[in-house]
């Protein structure tokens, strides 16, 4: 390539959204961008002209490699929506002068459904006013929600942290099994309408553990009745008993779960709910109602920043986005994003291509309802052989003092 | 030795508690101990004669190594507190009647404050009795408020996967810090009236990491206001705000900080409250103050379970006090803990004796006021020279499929 490339980060973050960044560089480098930027909080920093040239924070192999163990988004993420070109073109032609400026050949996005829209939105105005740069998204999303593509680089990493901790947490419980009563532990997990997540919790299982005992996933409607009707059931086999639910079960009116309780709720840029508090006000429900011990755990933020536990694959996969997403702008695609194409399960093959970000952005995938059990209390087995793949390997983290070192970002970025 | 030893697990699991066990078992079969019993549940399992033999568990090398890397107590722990020898004479009978019958030598319990309780009840009727079983507690627990050791095995893998976490909960929150209003984050760790765990969140600290900006431990008066105010001055500096609070913070006048919310409340069988909500509280009220967007993060059971990342010295002293503490009951000792004794900090050297139980059990060790800043809101840098050398090192989990293997339980142990 002849011109310079420009890679921002949207949304939220992720074990291996830096991955994609480290394959952007690589590959713009290798294909010979004269120089790759990188915005500073998405399209809201680039519309302030805040941006570095990245070949001043990534300087040595080693910096890649860090950068590929360092979670969250490096440059610094945002959740914005671009307006309607007719709503507010002088914002385009903003986007456009500062893109021009810098000699922009080549647009890339790393994000989920929102990001797909920025995207969408400046290859039609570039395609408008007949702009030659080229936009591409990479996708990234630990929801694992975007459409037409076989899953998100992100989503692996957090399936592993889950299925690990989740695992813990059931030798946790065991270990303090001894009570006439029993114990119910419920680990509350992300996404808010597409179970992936959630869903990922059945890993735990294998020949040492049991597996969580239930596992709600927000693709169907939560009935509080049957529910403890269950834990019932499962409370005169056994003294400890794990529930893995989605933060965004609803009943069948659709009303959030934690919405019946106390839970703090707001709304974010793009009006989706922010919700928290599912586990503890089941463990308040079931308290009451059956008078056994509660436990709530939210894995919160950790599900999609602990990278000290991240799946090789997913890296390795992230980057691979990172790098796709460079060389189908660099031949000429625009509007488009980078999807993964699983060939096969085992021995697990997959493969990167390009589709019409038209027909991804803004679309929400779910959890098949024939990968989720009859009574909607399990994933099935072609859920777990779905996501097994995606959570093997590990990449050591580079420890210093003990703990997992990151790639040094200056205050000057922040 | 000639006869038989018994071991067991009590209190609050640990990641690193397995490897005393391991320990425990390696030294007394190198001793030429015949059987190894292992008590289900601690002395309330023992009571009802619920014990394994572990040579049917630890069956190969490879199963030690597992041990060392499972978490939480792999016997089943308890929460039990021994009547007064005169409330019960009968149950010391019970007991000493179950040790006898099968031929007890040694008696070794991996525990904290209130297991010690156990050893010292058990060696005095011994003596008074004229029974020769010798008691000895092995020190377990991630608080590290156990009394004469210089720290206690299992804290330094809770402060490694601390720091780490919050490390990592730190790059998420920077991430997202294109906020003109700022944003809060409140971890809340572990430690009812211990501040260890909580101060070493500072070991997030380092050249690629500015650390939390707050911490605060339990060991002095928490004023609302104060906080409020430091919270106000560094927004006006930094869009994002990291505070570690313990979850026993309280007020002047005693009163639990979570008291004054929402935060549910229980008593367990020793009578100590357990605690939770306190940075859910503290977030609802940044907010309403404020009016900035808050995070609330509770580690919760992940930082005493989280094995896959444990710190090696701790796992390698939890080995050595198991040892220890046979050593030292076939050497005659009884009514004895053994304990850690620092010899320098770097290099790092540590070694093992043993001190009478009486002085230990019931007492706790708190952070010393000197370690703590002057206005109280962070640790000192005799704190990090203290915990620093305990997190050092990793034991590689045992990754099959994926996720960490843990040494198998059969469902006869439950």
């Amino acid at each position: 390539m002849k011109g310079n490339v420009i890679v921002g980060q949207s949304g939220g973050p992720t074990a291996a959204i830096n991955s994609s960044l480290a394959g952007v560089y690589r590959t713009a480098k290798d294909r010979g961008a004269k120089k790759v930027y990188g915005m500073l909080y998405g399209i809201q920093g680039l519309l302030q002209e805040r941006y570095v040239d990245l070949s001043e924070h990534i300087t040595t192999d080693l910096d890649a490699e860090l950068l590929k163990r360092t979670p969250a988004a490096y440059l610094g993420s945002c959740r914005y929506k671009l307006p309607e070109i007719h709503e507010d073109p002088e914002m385009y032609d903003r986007i456009f002068e500062i893109l021009c400026k810098l000699e922009i050949e080549a647009f890339i996005y790393i994000g989920g459904n929102d990001s797909m829209d920025t995207i969408k939105k400046l290859s039609d105005y570039a395609i408008v006013k007949g702009h030659s740069c080229r936009f591409v998204g990479c996708p990234k999303t630990i929801d694992n929600d975007l459409a037409l593509t076989d899953h998100t680089p992100g989503y692996g990493s957090a399936a592993k942290y889950i299925a690990t901790s989740v695992k813990e947490i059931i030798r946790d419980s065991l270990s303090q099994g001894y009570m006439s009563k029993g114990q119910v532990t419920i680990v509350e997990i992300m996404g808010r309408n597409a179970g992936w997540l959630t869903g990922a919790a059945a890993l735990a299982k294998g020949e040492d553990c049991a597996g969580p005992d239930l596992i709600y996933l927000p693709e169907l409607p939560f009935d509080i009745d049957r529910f403890l009707e269950k834990i019932r059931e499962l409370l005169a086999q056994k003294t400890s008993v794990i529930v893995a639910v989605s933060e965004g079960i609803r009943d069948a009116e659709g009303t959030y779960v934690c919405e019946s309780g106390t839970a703090t709720e707001f709304v974010d840029a793009f009006g989706h709910k922010q919700l928290t508090g599912t586990a503890a006000y089941l463990g308040n429900v079931i308290a009451g109602e059956i008078g056994c011990k509660t436990r709530a755990i939210e894995l919160s933020t950790l599900q999609r920043a602990a990278s000290h536990l991240c799946s090789r694959i997913d890296i390795l996969e992230a980057s691979q986005v990172g790098g796709a997403a460079v060389k189908a702008a660099d031949e000429g695609d625009t509007g488009k994003m980078v999807v993964l194409e699983r060939i096969s399960d085992d021995p697990y093959q997959c493969g990167t291509a390009v589709k019409d970000v038209h027909k991804i952005a803004n679309d929400e995938k779910l959890v098949p309802r024939d990968w989720i059990n009859a009574d909607g209390t399990y994933v099935t087995d072609e859920f777990i052989t779905y996501v097994k793949p995606l959570i093997q390997g590990s990449v050591s983290p580079i420890m210093v003092d003990g703990i997992p070192r990151h790639l040094y970002k200056p205050t000057s970025m922040l």
